[in-house]
């Protein structure tokens, strides 16, 4: 198949979507309208994933479309918000056609998942890259941030956390087909989940760059300490039989790429957080408290530890425990 | 000066811009919040630029930052709207702290001049590349397409067409100090002007690549044919003086990255362009008309011509004359 020029790329990508009606203009001309809704607030996010950076080179394409778009739906997510339109800037050296459409595919298929409409963008030359923007709406009052934690809250996350990770080493030690492999390949936003959490969770996060380092970035920007119980850490199974517990609850704890919430819930409202996760596809695990202080702190059966969290803590010398 | 991480880039951007009332949660959080403008439309535009295509290898990098974001603006201002807020993502190898603050001073002082601050984004590792997505406000019903152009309306130019590759080529000849190349290295959207069209012109856009090319656009767009007046070119006296007459308009019809709005107004309106455009800053030039039938003519002195327009047409094969 041949390579495409700029308008056969977004052809590829917007043909076959389900229009919404609060789009005005979509692609196809120097930018979008939008109709916003009225009484709530526009959530934006947008992130760029790099091939050799952010994804192997020689990625499936369509999952490279998935996840340009599962980055950004995690941040809106870990806001409480609902996604509505996605903004696509591809650069590409050789745009072939088989390549462009398995892309497109991907990120369509996550798309339309959860509502969500490619509005603009453009094409361009360069090395592999590709930046996603997405905008969303939440209620005026109930989005959830980073700095809302206050000790006596309860610390939970979603799914398996360093199930990424333990995938991408599998996918780097030439083992495309262990089936760890797909929970880095295809990161599932936790998109209901976030919704359900606003007016619940007092603070929440997407675990992008590993659990310690994020929990640490809600402690600073809420001014608490967190105290995480090393032996609630939810370990894959996969995981825990692969490493050993002690391994795996390292890679829990610093492993990337997740895309799992982390959020705090005060104690009283445990049993509304009960009832709204019910009807989710993953259980959130409680894995520790928020207490005053700075920082993090590591309890196994009650006394203190210090895991060997090696470079993620690079960014964040000063919250160390 | 050391390099720079996250954090510390973000804030190299941000420090110092002044705040906006809409701006609910600006960046360090998972995503912006943002309070749309009751009764208007969002005008939303995405565009990437990378080091060895639209700008060369070693290029000033307050230019760089400046021509992210000016890009930008010129889609919004061939919509005719108001621009606010910007989210960027730099993709940079080796994030220099002196290079990342002439970087942000010259993105800065673009957005401080039309009231947009930068809400979001992110720094990752990668070849050097700057997406930048703008949006922006629009009264309903009054945002300026490229489909509205009806046989009999005038079609009229900003600025002079050709400036910035003739620049361009300057540069690349080893001239760098040559005053044409700052009309390619500091291209300036069009904002005012595109306000003031609004609800006045019946098609506009921007000329991002080559005049030709996105009259074309234009053409097809509105299903017209558009007469273009070669002896109404607005040539620079530069550009005429350093090329002769042939070869500039040539290279005003062909040349990229001017930036200037291209956009058509019935007879009966003309009145109202020459009160609004008395405030403004460039002039506009009646180049052509607009008639029934389909893609671009040429004529010089009333004859029909066939200017060489080279591989300006290479995108739009279907539409040359």
């Amino acid at each position: 198949m041949p390579a495409l020029d700029e308008a056969g790329v977004i052809r590829a990508i917007v043909s076959g979507q389900a229009p919404r009606d609060d789009v005005a203009l979509g692609p196809g001309d120097d930018a979008a309208v939008l109709v916003p809704r009225p009484g709530k607030m526009l959530v934006c996010a947008m992130d760029t994933i790099n091939e050799g950076v952010h994804f192997p080179a020689g990625f499936d394409p369509a999952a490279i479309g998935h996840r340009a778009l599962a980055v950004n739906l995690s941040d809106l997510a870990a806001m409480g918000a609902e996604p509505a339109w996605a903004a696509l800037s591809l650069s590409i050296a050789d745009p072939q056609a088989s390549w462009v459409q398995r892309f497109a595919r991907g990120l369509r298929e996550l798309a339309g998942r959860y509502g969500v409409v490619l509005v603009g963008g453009d094409t361009v030359s360069g090395p592999l890259s590709v930046s996603v923007h997405l905008s969303g709406f939440v209620e005026p009052g109930r989005y959830l941030t980073r700095e809302g934690a206050v000790p006596g809250d309860r610390v939970y996350v979603t799914g398996h956390p360093g199930q990424a990770a333990y995938g991408l080493a599998r996918w780097n030690a030439g083992d495309p087909d262990d089936p760890a492999v797909a929970r880095f390949a295809w990161p599932e936003p936790r998109v209901q989940e976030g919704r359900g959490l606003a007016g619940i969770a007092t603070a929440c996060i997407d675990v992008s760059d590993g659990l310690a380092t994020d929990l640490a970035r809600v402690a600073a920007s809420s001014g608490v300490r967190i105290r995480v119980e090393m032996e609630a850490l939810p370990l894959d199974d996969s995981l825990a039989a692969g490493l050993g517990e002690g391994d795996a609850r390292t890679l829990a704890l610093t492993g990337g790429d997740d895309y799992e919430l982390c959020f705090t819930v005060p104690a009283d409202r445990e049993p509304r957080l009960k009832e709204v996760c019910a009807g989710w596809a993953c259980r959130p695990t409680r894995i520790g408290t928020v207490a005053a202080g700075v920082g993090l702190e590591f309890v196994l059966d009650g006394r203190p530890v210090t895991p060997d969290l090696g470079s993620a803590w690079s960014h964040f010398g000063e919250a160390a425990p």
